[in-house]
C-alpha cells in the first residue's frame, strides 16, 4: 500500500525538502529542518494524494487514511508526552494546509486545535496565564467557524463584529487591553454566534475539531478563488494539498521559557554577530508584531547561558549549511530550546553587501554568488538613496524640530504627511502625496501600505519586528521602537511625550539614525554619489563606497551586455559616466527643444502653417540644437551616443492649463506671428490629439514635416563636425523613432543621407554616423527584416515603454486605473511598465530576437524603462541584446541586473 | 543580336498585351489593339532593356541602338504617310515612357515632338488652324523645357509663371481665350525663357528634340522619387522602362475631321446603345476636357454615315472581345477613323447591375463574371445613396429656388456648401463640412476635391466629360454641361443667368435628374431602401431595385461567409433583415446606456464613489437593458446575436464641452449624489482619460467594477428569458472586449457562468447562451491558444478598428493629420481603417487564422468596419472566417464582397 501519511519527527524523518510533490512545501521544509537535527515540534503530514481520495470517496476521509493518520499522530503525543484532548497534559495542534503553490483563497492556518471548555482551565493553570489560554480560546472558535463553517455575512466576520462591539462598550481600543474576564465573555458570546450561525454547538471533541479541520483543507482546494487562479495559471486541479497537524509549543509558560526571534549576522549593516532578540514568557506574535518591545539577545547570556550557548552554536550550524545569513525563530518551553522556523533573512543594502564580499573573503561562496545574493532592485536602490543633508538637520535641531531617536530601521530619508492607516496610505500614494505610515505596530495587512509609503514609524517592536524585517528587505525606509508613542487612531492624532501629531503633518524620518523631526527637511546625495558625483566625499570615507565599489567591479568583470544611459545633455553625461555608463543609448532633442532658448521658436513652427515661415523659425533652433549635441559628444568623446529625432507628440510642447502664464505666452506668440490670440488657441487646440500615444509623433512629424528632420540632421552633421575640428573622435548615431513599417525607415535613410551629403559637400567634410531605428511598435516588428534589406539599418533599440503600450495596447498614462486590481486578481504578475511582460517579451524574441541570431551584424539595445529593471535586463540579455540603456542613476542597478543575467544565463553570446 | 525595338503598325504586329517585361504597360496594349485591327497611329517601343544599355554605354544611346530605332521608324513614316521633320508632309510624335508598373516621378509624355518654327507654319496651314498649330507648339516647347531640362525654379515652371503673366496683362482667365498672335508671343517668350535657363537656343532639329526626349524618359528611370518608390515597393531596379515614339493624328483638320468618346452601352444606365459625344474639327482633349460641349454621337449618323457606321460596327467588335461596355477614344482625320484608346468603360452602379445582368442574359458571361463585373463598394454604395425628397423638390420649386437643369451627370443627391476650388474642397471636408465643388470644367487635378465635394457640377462637358466619367466610376455625385454658368474665380462668384451664387452658399445638386436648387433639400432614401425598409415603393415599380434583388440572389448563392450586421436595437436589427442580414455579429450595449433612460444612472455610478450605491444606481438600468435586448432577440428570433458588454471608455458618457446644458446636467447630477458642483467636475476630470483608446475600456471596466458585468448580464438572461416565455427561440452571445490575455477571459467566463447559474437557480429556468471573446488586442491575438483551453472559449470576433490601431499603434482619431502625407508618399497603400492594412492582415492570419486551421471548431468574425469593405471581406474569406458583420446599410455590399471573395478563392472553406 502507497504511504499516504509521512511523521516529522527527530526520530522519524521521512521526506526532504524536494519532496513538495508529495508533502507541500510546508511539509517538505519540516523534514529538512529535521534532518538538520534541529528541535522542532513533532507533526504529521498527509500526503497531497489524500486529498484527491478525500473527493473520491465522495467527500469524506476513509476509515484506512484516518486509521493510519491516527497510528502517526499517537507519535507526535508520545514525543511531546503530551496526549491530544486530554484534560491533565493536552496537546493542542496547528493544522495548515501545504499545497505545493500557495494559492489564493486556500485556507492557512487553524491554531490551537485541541482546546475546549476544560482543556483552556488546563492550559490557563499552566502557562499561569488565564489571559492567554483565553484568547487561544476566542482564537480557535473564531478560526473554526470563519473556515470549517464559512461564517461570513455581507458584512464580513460576524466575529469581528462581536469583537468590535465589546470594545466600543469598554471604550478601548487595542485588542491587549482586553483583560480575562472580557475575553471568557467574548468566548461565550462567541459560542452563541456560533450556534446562531450553524444550529450547533461548538465542538467540544477535541477529534472532532481535528477532523473536521483538516477536511476543510481539503474543501479550501476546491474553492472559487482556488479554481479560478489555478485555471488562470494554468496549475492542474488534480494534485491536490497535503494537511500539516503539528504540535503547539509555548514560550509563555513561565520565566524558564520565551520566544525570540534573530538573524546569524546584523541584518542592518552585515556585521558579523547574532543579532536578535527575545522576550521571556512571551508568545511568538508578541515579538514578530511588537506589541512588546524585546530585549537584544545577547542578555540572553546572563539569564541563560545554555540556551544562548545553544542558540549561537545552531544559528552558526544553520549558517553554515545555507551559506548564507539565516533568520530564525525560536521558542524556549521550560529551558527547551524548539526551533519554529528558519530561513535565508532579509537584509539592507549596505548589510547585503558587506555580507556577500565576508562571504566571498570567507571562502564560503564564490565572487558568482555573492553577486547573486544582492537584489539589484531593492539593495542597491536603498544605497544610493538620498539621505538627509547634515546642515539641514542641524538646523531643524536649532529650530527644536527634533522629537525623537528611535531604533534605526531600514536606512534612507524621508519627508511626508503622517497618516495613521494602511488604507490612507494606498490612497494618498494614488493621489501623488507623499505620507510617513506612522502606527502602534505593523501586521502583514499593513505590507501595502508601507509600500505606499515614503516611510513607515512603528511606535512597538525591537529591530526585528515584522515592520523593520519587511522595510529592510524592500529597501523601505523605517524607525521603530518609540516607548513614548501613544496613538488616538479615532481622532486621527499620535503624541510622543508631549509633542502632538495630527494626520496631515510634515515630519522627516531619518532610518539610517532613526531620527525622527517635524516639518520638511532637504534631502542630500547618498554617500556613493558623494563620492562619485558631487565629489564631497573621498572614497575612503565612506564604507559604503567600497563595498559598492567591489561589487561593481566583480559585476563589470562578468558582465556581457553593455550598459549606457539615457542622458540629453553634457551635465547628464558626466553623470552617467561616474555611475559607470559605457555610452548614451538615448539623447532625447526633445529636451533641447523644449529649454527656453528654443521652445519659442518651435511653438512658432506649428503654429505659423506656412512652410517658408516654419523653415525660417526651425533655423532660429539651430544653433542650440547643434551646441547641447556638440558638448555631449565631447563629453563622451569615443563612445557612441545615440540621438533620436523628435518623438513627442506637439501637445507637450503647449501647456495643459489656461492659467495667466500660458495666456500671456499665448498673447506673446500672437503677436510675433501677426494673428488674434484666438487664432492661435484654435491652432494650438486643432493640434492636440485624442490619443497623443499613438497619434502625430516620431517619425509621423518628420515625414510629414521634413523641414524639421533637415534641421535636426543639420544640427547633427555641425555638431560632429565641429568635434572633429576640436580632433575629438565623435561617435553619433542618428536614430528614427516609432516607425510602423520599412518603408518609413527607408525614406527617413534617404532624407538623412541626402542632408548629410549635402552638409559634407557644403564643408568639405565627412561626418561619420551610424544608422538606427526604434522598435516600439507591433507592425514595425514584423518588418524588421525588410528594414535591414531596404533601409541597410543594422542598429535597433527597443523603445520599451511604447512597445509595451502597443503589444497590450495599454497607456501607461492611464494604467492606474485597473493595473492594482489586475495584481490582485493575478491577471497580472508586475506592472508592465516596470518589469517586461511575458507577451511583450515573446514578440521581442520573435521579432528582434530572432533577427539577431539570423544577422550577426545586427545590434539590439534597450532604451526604455525596463533597461534598468533587473528582472527585465534577464529577458534582454536571454533574447541577445547587445545593450541596455537606462537614467544615470539607475546604471549600477542595470549593471549588478547584467551581470546577474550572464552568470545565470552563461550560454547567450 | 536580341531583339530592341519593336514595330506597332497593321502590318508589323510584333507582341501583344501579355508583354510587359518587354514592352511595359503602354506597348503591350498598342501590339493588342492592332491585333484587333483597330485603326491605331502606328508606333515604335524601344524595348525596356534599352534602358539598362542606355546606362551601360555612360547614358547615351549606342549607334547601334539608334540605327534598329531609325530603321523601324521608317516604317511608322511610309506606314503614315508622312515624314519625320519634313517641312512639306511633317510626322509629329509623341514620346511617351512604359514601365511594367507606373511608378510616380516617372515622366510621362511629351507631345507635338517634331514641330519646330518652320514646322508650325506648315500644321497652322494644313490644319487651317493657326491657333492650334501655335497651341501645340508653345505647349513642346514647355513640356521639353520640363522634362528634358528640368526647367523647375523654387517658385514652379517658369512657363507657367509667363503663361500667369500674359493672361493677367490681357485681362483673361482661360487659356482658351489666348489668340493667335497671343500664343505666337507667348512661344517667343517661351523661347527666351529656354535660353536664358539652358544657354542654348530651342532645338529646332526634330531629331534632337526626339532623342533628348527619349533620353529623358531613361532619365526619369533613376531620378529621385522613381527610385526611392521602387525601393519601397521592392520593385527591381535594373528592370528599366520602355520608350514608345507615336504618330500623332489630328481631328481639326477641317470639316471631315473630328474627334470623339465614347461606350459601347450607356455607362449611366446600362441601356445597350452606344453613347459618346463628339466635335468637329477638334483635339481630343476637347472633349475629355469639357472644354466644349460636344455633340451626341447619333448626330454623326447623319454627318458621316460612312464613319458612324464603322464607329458601331467597331465598337461592338471591341465589345464581343472583351466581353464588357467599351470606353473608347478615336479621331477621325479627313474622313479616316483611327482609334486612339480602348478600354473597360467605367459605369455608374445602375449601370453596372443592368450591363451585367444584360450580358449574363446575351450569354456573354458566366453569372461569376457578372458578379466580379460590379464594384462592391463604389457601385452598390451608389445605388444605395440617398434621393432628393419629392415633397420637397417641389417646394423648393414653388419656392423659386430651381436654378437650372443640367446633364444628369452621375447619380444622387447632395446638398453643401459651394466652393470653386479643389483645394478649398478638400479643407473644408478636414473641418467636417458638406461642400459642392463648382468648375467651368475640371481635369485630373481636381480629382482630390472632386472626391472631398458631396457633389460636383462642371458648367462645361457632355455626358463622357472627365467629371462625369470619373464621378461614375467613383459613385460621386455629378452634373454637367451648364451653357449659361459663369465663375469669376477671383471674385468668387457664379452666375447661372441671373442668378448669382456666391462661395459658402448652399446648393443642391440632384445628379439623376441632373437639377440644381438653391439652398437645402431633404433627401429621401433610395429605392431599394424604399422597397426593403420603408415599404414605400413596390418592388416592381422599380428597376433599380428588380436589378438589385436579382444580383443579391446571385451573391448569397455563392458567398461562403455568413454575413451580419452591427445593430444595436430591434429598429436596427429590422433593417439589416431587410436587407439580408443572418445575424447580429455586434450589440454594442453602450447605445442603450447612452439613451436618455439610461445615461444618468450610469453617470451616477461611475461619479457615487461607493460601491453599494453603484450597485443601487446600476439596478436603475437594468431593466432596460433588458429590454432593449429582449426586443432585439425577438426580431432576430432564432438567429444568432453576440452582444458585447460594455467597452467604452467613461469620458464618452460626459459631454466635451461646457457649455450652458452641460454645466446643468452636472448640477443635477450634483443634487443627486448630494456633493457640490465642483466635486462632480473634479470627479469627472479623474476619469477623464490621457490615451482613451487603451485606458480604462473594455473588459479592464467590468474586471474593476464587477457590479457592471452582474448588472449586464442578468440583464442578458432576463432578456432571453423574456423570449423563452413567449415561446421563441433566442440564440444570444456574450462577448468579452478588449482583453490582452487569457487570463481576463477566464476571470469572466467564471463570472458570467456565476452570474447566470444564479439566475437560473432563482428563478428555475434554462439560459442557453454562447460565450465569446473579442480579438482586439495584439497580445490578446498571441495567447488565442491559451484562451481556448483555459477559458473554454471558442467564438472570437474581430474587432479590426482597435485591432488595426493597436498593430500599427495608430490612433483612429488623430491618423487625419499623416495619413494624406502616407499615401501621397506610398506609405501606405489605402487608409488603413478603411482597407485592411498588410501587416494587419498577416498578424490576423497568424493568430486566428493559424487557430482556426488547427482547431475546427473555432469560430472566427468580424466586427469592425472592415466588415463592410470589399477588399478586407477577401483577406477575411481567406483567413478562413466564418463570418463579417457591418452596418445595416452595407449588408448588400458586404454580400457581394463575400460573393465576390469565394468566386476569386474558392479553396478556403
Amino acid at each position: 500500500m502507497k504511504k499516504l501519511v509521512y511523521l516529522a519527527t527527530p526520530s522519524n524523518i521521512e521526506g526532504n525538502k524536494e519532496m513538495k510533490d508529495t508533502l507541500g512545501g510546508k511539509g517538505a521544509n519540516l523534514q529538512e529542518m529535521l534532518s538538520l537535527q534541529l528541535r522542532v515540534p513533532p507533526a504529521v503530514t498527509l500526503a497531497t494524494e489524500t486529498c484527491n481520495m478525500y473527493y473520491e470517496a465522495g467527500r469524506t476521509i476513509t476509515p484506512e487514511l484516518r486509521e493510519e493518520f491516527l497510528g502517526c499522530f499517537t507519535v507526535v503525543e508520545s514525543d511531546m508526552d503530551l496526549k491530544f484532548g486530554d484534560i491533565e497534559n493536552p496537546l493542542l495542534v496547528s493544522v495548515r494546509s501545504g499545497a505545493k503553490f500557495s494559492m489564493p483563497g486556500m485556507m492557512d492556518t487553524i491554531l490551537n486545535v485541541g482546546m475546549n471548555d476544560a482543556i483552556v482551565e488546563t492550559v490557563a493553570a499552566r502557562t499561569n496565564n488565564a489571559r492567554f489560554a483565553w484568547d487561544c480560546y476566542r482564537r480557535l472558535i473564531q478560526m473554526y467557524g470563519n473556515v470549517v463553517h464559512e461564517m461570513k455575512t455581507e458584512e464580513g466576520s460576524p466575529f469581528e463584529a462581536i469583537l468590535e462591539e465589546i470594545k466600543q462598550t469598554l471604550c478601548i481600543t487595542d485588542d491587549t487591553q482586553l483583560s480575562v474576564e472580557n475575553l471568557q465573555e467574548l468566548v461565550s458570546l462567541y459560542k452563541t454566534c456560533f450556534r446562531r450561525f450553524t444550529g450547533e454547538d461548538f465542538p467540544q471533541d477535541p477529534y472532532a475539531q481535528l477532523f473536521n479541520c483538516i477536511e476543510a483543507v481539503y474543501r479550501s482546494w476546491n474553492g472559487e478563488r482556488a479554481i479560478l487562479y489555478r485555471t488562470m495559471e494554468s496549475i492542474p486541479h488534480n494534485i491536490g494539498t497535503a494537511v500539516n497537524v503539528q504540535a503547539m509549543v509555548f514560550g509563555n509558560m513561565g520565566d524558564t521559557s520565551m520566544t525570540g526571534v534573530g538573524f546569524t549576522r546584523n541584518s542592518n549593516t552585515g556585521e558579523n554577530i547574532f543579532f536578535g532578540e527575545y522576550l521571556t514568557n512571551a508568545q511568538g506574535e508578541d515579538v514578530v508584531a511588537g506589541t512588546r518591545t524585546p530585549i537584544p539577545i545577547q542578555q540572553l547570556k546572563n539569564e541563560m547561558p545554555e540556551v544562548y550557548e545553544e542558540l549561537l552554536t545552531t544559528g552558526k550550524k544553520l549558517e553554515d549549511h545555507y551559506s548564507d545569513m539565516m533568520d530564525v525563530e525560536f521558542t524556549v518551553q521550560q529551558t527547551i530550546l524548539w526551533w519554529l522556523q528558519c530561513r535565508v533573512g532579509k537584509r539592507t543594502g549596505f548589510a547585503a553587501m558587506q555580507i556577500a564580499i565576508d562571504l566571498v573573503r570567507e571562502g564560503k561562496i564564490t565572487i558568482e554568488e555573492a553577486l547573486l545574493r544582492i537584489n539589484a532592485e531593492d539593495h542597491l536602490n536603498q544605497v544610493l538613496k538620498p539621505i538627509f543633508d547634515t546642515e539641514e538637520k542641524k538646523k531643524a535641531k536649532a529650530e527644536k524640530r527634533f522629537v525623537v531617536k528611535a531604533l534605526n530601521g531600514s536606512p534612507g530619508a524621508a519627508t511626508g504627511q503622517v497618516v495613521f492607516f494602511s488604507d490612507d496610505a494606498v490612497e494618498q500614494k494614488k493621489q501623488g502625496n507623499s505620507v510617513v505610515l506612522l502606527r502602534h505596530d505593523t501586521n502583514p495587512d499593513d505590507f501595502k501600505g508601507m509600500v505606499a509609503a515614503e516611510a513607515v514609524v512603528s511606535g512597538k517592536g525591537g529591530a526585528t519586528c515584522h515592520a523593520l524585517v519587511v522595510a529592510r528587505g524592500k529597501g523601505l525606509i523605517a524607525a521603530a521602537g518609540i516607548e513614548t508613542l501613544r496613538i488616538d487612531y479615532k481622532n486621527r492624532t499620535a503624541t510622543i511625550g508631549t509633542i502632538v501629531i495630527k494626520e496631515g503633518d510634515w515630519i522627516s524620518v531619518d532610518g539610517t539614525s532613526g531620527e525622527i523631526f517635524l516639518g520638511k527637511i532637504k534631502t542630500m546625495p547618498s554617500e556613493i554619489q558623494q563620492v562619485l558625483v558631487t565629489k564631497t566625499m573621498k572614497p575612503e570615507e565612506s564604507t559604503t563606497y567600497q563595498n559598492f565599489a567591489i561589487i561593481m567591479e566583480w559585476a563589470k568583470e562578468r558582465k556581457t551586455l553593455q550598459v549606457k544611459a539615457n542622458a540629453d545633455n553634457a551635465s547628464e553625461a558626466s553623470i552617467a559616466l561616474a555611475f559607470g555608463a559605457e555610452g548614451i543609448g538615448l539623447y532625447r532633442t526633445e529636451h533641447t527643444i523644449a529649454d527656453d532658448a528654443s521652445i519659442s521658436s518651435y511653438r512658432k513652427a506649428w503654429l505659423c502653417g506656412d512652410k517658408k515661415m516654419r523653415i525660417l523659425y526651425l533655423n532660429e533652433m539651430l544653433e542650440y540644437q547643434t551646441k547641447n549635441l556638440a558638448e555631449t559628444l565631447e563629453e563622451m568623446d569615443g563612445m557612441p551616443v545615440l540621438m533620436r529625432t523628435v518623438d513627442s507628440p506637439i501637445h507637450e510642447f503647449f501647456p495643459e492649463h489656461h492659467d495667466e502664464k500660458t495666456l500671456s505666452m499665448m498673447a506673446k506668440l500672437a503677436e510675433e506671428l501677426g494673428v488674434s490670440v484666438d487664432e492661435v488657441q484654435a491652432r494650438v487646440k486643432s493640434l492636440m490629439p485624442v490619443n497623443s500615444n499613438s497619434a502625430m509623433r516620431g517619425c509621423r512629424i518628420t515625414i510629414v514635416y521634413p523641414e524639421i528632420l533637415v534641421m535636426q540632421i543639420t544640427a547633427s552633421a555641425q555638431a560632429v563636425h565641429r568635434c572633429i575640428e576640436k580632433g575629438l573622435n565623435p561617435n553619433l548615431g542618428i536614430m528614427i523613432p516609432n516607425a510602423f513599417d520599412a518603408r518609413e525607415i527607408v525614406w527617413h535613410r534617404h532624407q538623412v543621407e541626402t542632408i548629410i551629403a549635402k552638409y559634407e559637400q557644403d564643408h568639405g567634410v565627412t561626418i561619420p554616423y551610424h544608422f538606427a531605428a526604434m522598435l516600439e511598435n507591433v507592425a514595425f516588428g514584423r518588418t524588421l527584416p525588410e528594414t535591414v534589406a531596404k533601409a541597410k539599418c543594422k542598429i535597433f533599440s527597443v523603445g520599451s515603454n511604447d512597445y509595451t503600450s502597443d503589444v497590450l495596447f495599454m497607456s501607461r498614462e492611464d494604467a492606474n486605473s485597473f493595473i492594482p486590481t489586475y495584481l490582485e486578481l493575478g491577471i497580472l504578475k508586475a506592472d508592465p511598465f516596470v518589469e517586461i511582460h511575458p507577451t511583450v517579451d515573446t514578440m521581442l524574441n520573435d521579432s528582434i530576437g530572432k533577427l539577431m541570431s539570423e544577422d550577426e551584424e545586427v545590434e539590439g539595445g534597450v532604451c526604455g524603462e525596463h533597461g534598468g529593471n533587473p528582472p527585465s535586463i534577464i529577458a534582454f540579455h536571454k533574447m541577445g541584446m547587445k545593450s541596455i540603456s537606462c537614467s544615470g542613476f539607475r546604471i549600477p542597478i542595470a549593471i549588478l541586473g547584467a551581470a546577474q543575467a550572464a552568470i545565470l544565463h552563461p550560454k547567450v553570446k
